[in-house]
């Protein structure tokens, strides 16, 4: 599809068609296309569990405001935003790292300098790590709605969840954090869309002070 | 373009040609494209300062790791997250709760409601009202490097920056965050970008714990 129809097109949908199912193929599509998604010094501070066993979406539905989406869409991923990967010795860190002397970006000897760097951009607050762990994590979570739309399936994003009740009946470790719950799957074509919501004009975005 | 193809070729762009300007209409065009992105309750937390002043680049260089690209970009886009978007008498707070009760999505009665479960999404402490701005103003971010590539421009989301010195230099009010600096603009051809970096498989981004 071209950029600004994905754009249009996507929106957040609520009511999801239980009988059609979402491939293991689609998914797999869709996170290899989000994985595109930039992130500072590449550290892609981002994990995603993949909920789509019943019992579970049953369980996850629970901690999460009891939305119905999530046990009528066929898939849930929880995106994971990863607060600790400036440190030395996180594999994603390390292989970066090691990526970049290999094409000649940087040097061996640098390794310090650039455990500095991302440290520097993580922030020193747990507010900044926040920051960039969930700032990051927005630019891959967009991705995947975008790439959901664009081998035509729907999705919502959610925010209305217990991040810590979700945390502990998942065993997701405390380096994390869950910056949104997105139910992929089919709209049920028998219920009603409200229409497109109203969004801010260029010039209510645009601001100086 | 087609979207998968913008995904593919929007790359982080370390050297922009001066000569080549970027015009007002594809600022606009980029920002409403932009515009489209999700958040919250469709709270939208997000501003933009447009930077392209060459004194003004200047000032923000010098609170920006001194990087180059900042005055060689003839745009940089200084990108906002509101924190402060759940609450009553905020603007787009009303605006939203204003255009729900319109379609009929609320009620007028469910003011109280909606101002309790925007506050709720947002969190209580520092560190996820931090989590919640910067979530929404990423899949912002991500729409605008998007949407400049669709029409042809190269972009560089930043993160090396002082936020205090940024904030102080552009009067910017204390409820907002910077979640990153964008130059747009076009690519120096002159100059030569490193291969595409690597990124996680699918394996190494799907957990479970």
């Amino acid at each position: 599809m071209e950029f600004k129809e994905v754009m249009k097109q996507r929106r957040a949908v609520n009511f999801f068609d239980p009988a059609k199912d979402v491939t293991d193929a689609q998914i797999k599509d869709i996170i290899e296309t989000a994985s595109l998604a930039p992130s500072g010094f590449n550290l892609q501070p981002w994990q995603v569990i993949v909920v789509k066993d019943k019992a579970k979406k049953e369980t996850l539905r629970k901690v999460a405001w009891d939305q119905a989406k999530i046990t009528e869409a066929p898939i849930v991923l929880i995106v994971l935003g990863d607060r600790e990967g400036w440190k030395k010795g996180h594999n994603t860190f390390e292989r970066d790292f090691a990526e970049m002397v290999k094409t000649g970006a940087m040097k061996k000897e640098q390794y310090d300098w650039f455990a500095g760097a991302t440290k520097s951009i993580y922030g020193t607050t747990a507010d900044q790590k926040m920051a960039f762990a969930c700032k990051n994590a927005g630019f891959f979570g967009l991705s995947l709605m975008l790439a959901a739309k664009n081998v035509g399936l729907d999705s919502h994003p959610m925010d209305g969840l217990d991040v810590e009740g979700v945390k502990k009946a998942f065993n997701i470790p405390d380096q994390y954090w869950i910056p949104l719950l997105l139910a992929i799957g089919h709209f049920d074509k028998s219920k009603t869309l409200f229409p497109p919501k109203w969004r801010k004009s260029y010039n209510e975005i645009v601001v100086s002070f």
